[in-house]
């Protein structure tokens, strides 16, 4: 939770139109955060003198969106942020991309596209083709919707603010399809020529050749984002199996941000990582499967009056590194078997009040129903690890 | 985010007056959430069919309260709820105490008293006392003030419900001293004999006597919770060595909440560790460190046009286990030095102009700046891996 002046104006309109906002109950206009990088920001300006720069920052949380809900689409949804400030470097905005590329090859996400372009490309652009044009903003909106809603809408919207022949230039000009350098070429063609901005698109497409990243990070000039707040690279991630989906991971620099809070300009880089859209997205693509959480070892429970038994059994088996429970009441031990089994809770201990006299446990695999009676606890230990693994 | 009616009339009067709730905009009566239980009762609730019982969760989240700020208590702040749903049983109860103990012993936490009672034999006794009583609720909102209020106040606020010789007895009752069989004994004493309720407090003193654990968990016949949704063991942990934080975790049965969003009955036990409210004793009583997150080697940028190297060689230490950052870029040596020193960095790679012709780094214990110059990579990670163990 924000104050409001905190998060609204720093994303756009279309954020602000969608954030949470409310009168607490001392009067407090306040709002919950719509991602994690205007807070991220707000903190930075705020506790400069405690980082030591350049700062990098990862941070998981949910974030609070009023639209419509739709596939990989959600009002409440957990992002997954990485950012590097205090550097307006070439070296950060790689490192950032690497991230995301490795960060995808960690998770065994196969086929994963990460489409670079730069917004001072696209201004440089777009000030020669409209320089009547006063706020970029609407422009880079029509274009950012380019997939969903195709090239003849969006060049409709451009019209509505520039000449044809400038709309039909700023369409050709996010259309470049060729390799990385064709496409940082024809963006210069079209932009005035080489810039610092378009030596930066250049120098990270040469840094991941070097270290083997270029079949998975791409130069795609109609990348722009919808959000007010980048200066310098963007960024979207695309998997090539759904791109339907959207992109999974995006960002990019916002040199200005900090500077909304602080006196101080502080140069950021980041990305964010939506977890609900991947994890739907994965589902889709049946290449999520599930981990479990199930013990290792289920005491059966013959006779409540052995809880104490029961649980000092489990404490043995735990000391012995294997995860293990006790079923928590007397049921019929069918049930405690059918328990196990839809868990997948490999292995049981069986302890009733004639084991109770010998002090002895029999040991059950639960996939093949095979028993090994008689064991000492240390035994037992033995046993279950044995079967676990 | 949660509509309003899931939360309200949930937790008791106290938390409705401090649950943030706003109508959003499509018109819908939302709130935020105070705690993680009741959310987790409306989630038990919708997908009983999905869930295997017993059921145990394990949950980490934010959670709101509009309330006064102070020492240890904020009004966002983050919870640690475990739960097992499904059994009522003294297993359950148990496992849950069990868990505290041994979380507070994994995160080397001094000195933790787990303080447990139960809210059916304080009913019993109070239903003995003061017959006519309708409602309990602020008797137990009372009893819970005593250590913040002292024996006066609470005597008069009891007075205001009962008559003062109930009242008195209300206050002998809670104010148990003894050990847990004296305590439970007395509290039997003044309920009406035993009965399952003091059989279940019994059975937990039992099983920690088994498990080793009755120095960390008394019974106290004050502890009674403020929150409505109670029904059995209640408990709130203390650190000896700073009392007056109040209850690190707390928690209890609550065999009725899931009843409200669902026809079934479904019978849960769970507590929450106040997380920030932990950290901020842990921080008064000096037992924190800073952990770090620094890397461990930093690849000096000793010239901008040989960061894709720089990157190469990053990735060749991480290849070996290390983690490795390149520093962003071309700052002054003495600023990236001052830099490690702070991050507390313990290894440095060199590699300029000159090493860039060689191939060969030179590794830097940053600790004591001695240099082993001219090694090739696989030869530097060896010597990163050794200056860092």
């Amino acid at each position: 939770l924000e104050y409001a002046e905190v998060l609204l104006g720093k994303g756009g309109g279309e954020t602000d139109k969608q954030v949470y906002r409310f009168e607490d109950k001392g009067g407090r206009d306040v709002a919950m955060r719509f991602d994690l990088t205007v807070p991220f920001a707000r903190y930075i300006a705020g506790h400069l003198n405690e980082l030591s720069l350049p700062f990098r920052r990862y941070h998981i949380g949910k974030v609070f969106r009023g639209e419509n809900t739709q596939r990989g689409r959600f009002r409440e949804f957990v992002q997954c942020d990485f950012d590097i400030v205090g550097a307006d470097s070439l070296s950060a905005d790689f490192e950032i991309l690497q991230l995301i590329s490795e960060s995808f090859r960690a998770l065994n996400v196969p086929r994963v596209l990460v489409r670079v372009s730069h917004r001072g490309i696209f201004n440089r652009m777009l000030a020669r083709v409209a320089p009547e044009l006063e706020d970029p903003t609407e422009v880079l909106r029509a274009v950012d919707k380019l997939p969903k809603i195709g090239r003849d809408r969006v060049l409709a919207l451009l019209s509505e603010r520039m000449s044809p022949k400038a709309a039909e230039a700023v369409l050709s000009f996010i259309e470049g399809q060729g390799s990385p350098e064709e496409n940082i070429s024809a963006m210069e063609d079209l932009s005035g020529g080489p810039a610092s901005d378009s030596g930066r698109l250049r120098g990270i497409m040469r840094l991941a050749e070097r270290i083997g990243l270029s079949d998975s990070i791409e130069v795609d000039p109609s990348i722009t984002r919808g959000l007010d707040y980048y200066t310098g690279v963007v960024f979207e991630t695309f998997l090539t199996d759904l791109p339907d989906i959207g992109s999974v991971c995006s960002g990019g620099r916002y040199n200005d941000l900090a500077a909304l809070y602080s006196k101080q300009q502080i140069p950021g880089v980041g990305a964010s990582i939506g977890l609900d859209r991947l994890v739907a997205a994965l589902e889709e693509l049946g290449s999520t499967e599930d981990a479990g959480a199930a013990s290792e070892v289920l005491v059966f429970c013959l006779d409540e009056e052995l809880m104490p038994e029961y649980h000092a059994l489990a404490r043995a088996f735990r000391r012995k590194g294997l995860s293990a429970e006790v079923y928590p009441e007397g049921r019929k031990l069918g049930a405690q078997f059918s328990y196990a089994e839809k868990l997948g809770i490999p292995v049981g201990a069986i302890f009733g009040p004639e084991e109770a006299k010998s002090r002895l446990v029999n040991v059950k695999n639960l996939r093949t129903r095979e028993s090994f009676d008689g064991l000492d606890w240390e035994a037992a230990a033995q046993r279950a690890i044995a079967l676990r693994d």
